[in-house]
């Protein structure tokens, strides 16, 4: 059987995979008396006093909402809210496996900015936090800046950021084992959606000052009258590409250091890579096709190779971020999740395995147990050091 | 400790009642292929070419959302959707514990009756039922009825049906028991709001002719020009008090088999008990103080007295009724909760009690482990006679 027949016998013999339990016993008279009416009036009568008691006496201080419109499913597309539902419910069972944190799918079913926006607030007061999922950009980025403006708890949309975070702690460890020093590095980027846009801008404070990236149309430049640009992408044309060049990917990588890519399988070519600098590193994390296989990559005098696959050394899974970052915002009570507790869950993630560096780990593994806790407390720093944390 | 600091002290040192849990195993990079991606996008494609494979494949066909704006809760009024959170959490474990049922909590931070509508639309997708509860009337009605157009999954306001299922049930076996009809009863119900209407209608589908209605201001007649009557007290105008009396709630007993009370704790006198007929039956369902305390209505000639408190006999406990009806409507499939199955509900509640009646046994405990079963193929039945199921 395929990885997708046993798939979908497990979905459909467990009828989904998440369950709502109790964390209290209700089996006689006075359990119930507790739990719920008459006791349960007192933690109520205390919220009504002091809102923010709402922390101390509900399950709301661990509790994400795992929000999308299925409109930029995996690789599927737009397949609509309840198609979407499976992929919600294994982000939930992430959350919970990886970090303890406790969460639910939202599937939306509209997919207007300002209804979603409007839909995550009227929710906020049952939640700690919302994690916005598979939703198309540029929708996506306009959903997350308005709901990090208007509510006081965290707001992360993992696709934007969640890769960003793993590629640069993986940035962080291959030029600590090469003993360079990124300031010097030339990066292409190659897919300037939502999770290109984001790694540009974390890759930046890394002090990386030469970065192009490429949109499906090509090098992004100013300037150019043939196209239209979106503003994102015309963000992106000011921020990246200093000396201006033009052209495609060929032209893109040649004399780089750096390869990130977040576009389409087999687009980056052998001899494109035979033409990167010496010592280049490849995030290729295209889904399931990388940009370039690995053994390709290498074989082209790469050096560090990273994919988003399990099946390769130096996987770029955004399980090793999301839990442990929301995991330390919740502890610490953030009311944000900013650009700094980003770099430091990349540092944290990093930390866990800089004693044990080589070519092939780079990054710790999926299923390393230390990566949350150290992310979360990289997190709950920051949020105490800035002053990010609800009265 | 009194009951409310035991459970202040229960619901802090657990920091709420609920968590989210996986049915799958994620310990190691198959189970994640599997459970996640890529194996997850097997039955994404699966639901996205046929909608109702959603309910084969996920969480959504056992999964009810407890949905609240915080206005009417328990008898502490409209606290907000904060303190409204611990009611909610509770009433998800209650769903869980006596049936099975995974149940959300929704705390909305609107009391806005189009925003609500629109909320519990946009999230229906994932759902598959909606539990509304302490959401002041008339609006409560408005939304129930609303959403129960609109929408293709069961709706329920428990406040509105839940009390009126049960009292129906203990009717039902208090007239078993002494062997009379129901027919012939004459019927007062004091308190109008939303149990107090539903209760009303049930009780005429049990083919009592005799109700007599009263609000805050009295009996509720026709052509009172005193005062003006909201939709739902005129509508219940229309369909009680056939001779037309007025009065207070003296005038109102006087004479009549059954007191139903849904209002405000201590408002039945003795003396106007002593005015009802012989074997006089009481629900006396005010919280946390009844209408009048059993032993005063036994010493005032009442045989059956049934209240809201678990510390006295028959005692009138929604948690017979939600979660076996919600249990009965998911697992068919039923599109809709109607009249029918709440009847259905009722009669299924009496039955398990039914050969063992006494004054001081007409409903079944609360925790009677049949219950939920015997009502969820009880509604489950009406379903498909009625043929209320998706297709």
């Amino acid at each position: 059987m395929s990885v997708y027949e046993k798939a979908l016998e497990l979905h459909e013999s467990r009828r989904g995979k998440i369950e709502v339990v109790s964390k209290v016993k209700v089996t006689n008279r006075e359990e119930l008396s507790l739990a719920y009416s008459p006791g349960v009036a007192e933690p109520c009568r205390r919220i009504a006093e002091n809102k923010n008691d709402v922390y101390r006496y509900t399950s709301k201080g661990n509790l994400v909402a795992v929000v999308t419109d299925g409109s930029a499913v995996l690789g599927l597309g737009n397949i609509g809210p309840e198609a979407a539902l499976p992929v919600m419910e294994g982000k939930a069972i992430l959350f919970k496996e990886f970090a303890g944190v406790d969460a639910i799918p939202i599937c939306l079913d509209t997919q207007d900015v300002d209804e979603i926006v409007k839909t995550c607030k009227l929710l906020a007061p049952g939640l700690g936090g919302i994690n916005l999922e598979d939703i198309s950009a540029p929708r996506c980025v306009e959903i997350e800046t308005r709901l990090k403006e208007e509510l006081d708890i965290p707001v992360f949309h993992d696709d934007q950021h969640g890769t960003a975070i793993v590629v640069t702690a993986g940035l962080i460890n291959a030029y600590k084992l090469m003993e360079r020093d990124l300031k010097d590095a030339k990066v292409v980027v190659c897919g300037a959606g939502a999770a290109g846009s984001s790694i540009i801008k974390m890759v930046r404070d890394l002090g990386v000052k030469d970065i192009v990236a490429l949109d499906i149309h090509g090098i992004i430049s100013r300037g150019d009258e043939s196209r239209e640009y979106d503003p994102l992408t015309k963000e992106l044309s000011e921020i990246t590409n200093t000396d201006n060049i033009t052209g495609g990917l060929a032209e893109a990588v040649r004399g780089t250091d750096i390869f990130i890519g977040v576009s389409a399988g087999g687009i980056l070519k052998k001899e494109m890579v035979e033409t990167m600098n010496k010592d280049a590193v490849i995030f290729a994390m295209a889904n399931p096709t990388p940009e370039i296989m690995p053994e390709e990559a290498l074989e082209a005098g790469a050096r560090i190779v990273g994919t988003g696959r399990s099946d390769y050394p130096n996987q770029v899974n955004n399980v090793l971020a999301f839990p442990g970052l929301f995991k330390g915002a919740l502890e610490v009570g953030a009311t944000k999740i900013t650009e700094e507790m980003k770099m430091a869950a990349a540092k944290g993630i990093a930390s866990v395995v800089e004693g044990e560096l080589r070519d092939d780990y780079i990054l710790p593994d999926a299923f390393d147990e230390r990566v949350a806790r150290v992310v979360a407390d990289s997190v709950k720093k920051i949020a105490v050091e800035k002053n990010l944390i609800r009265k």
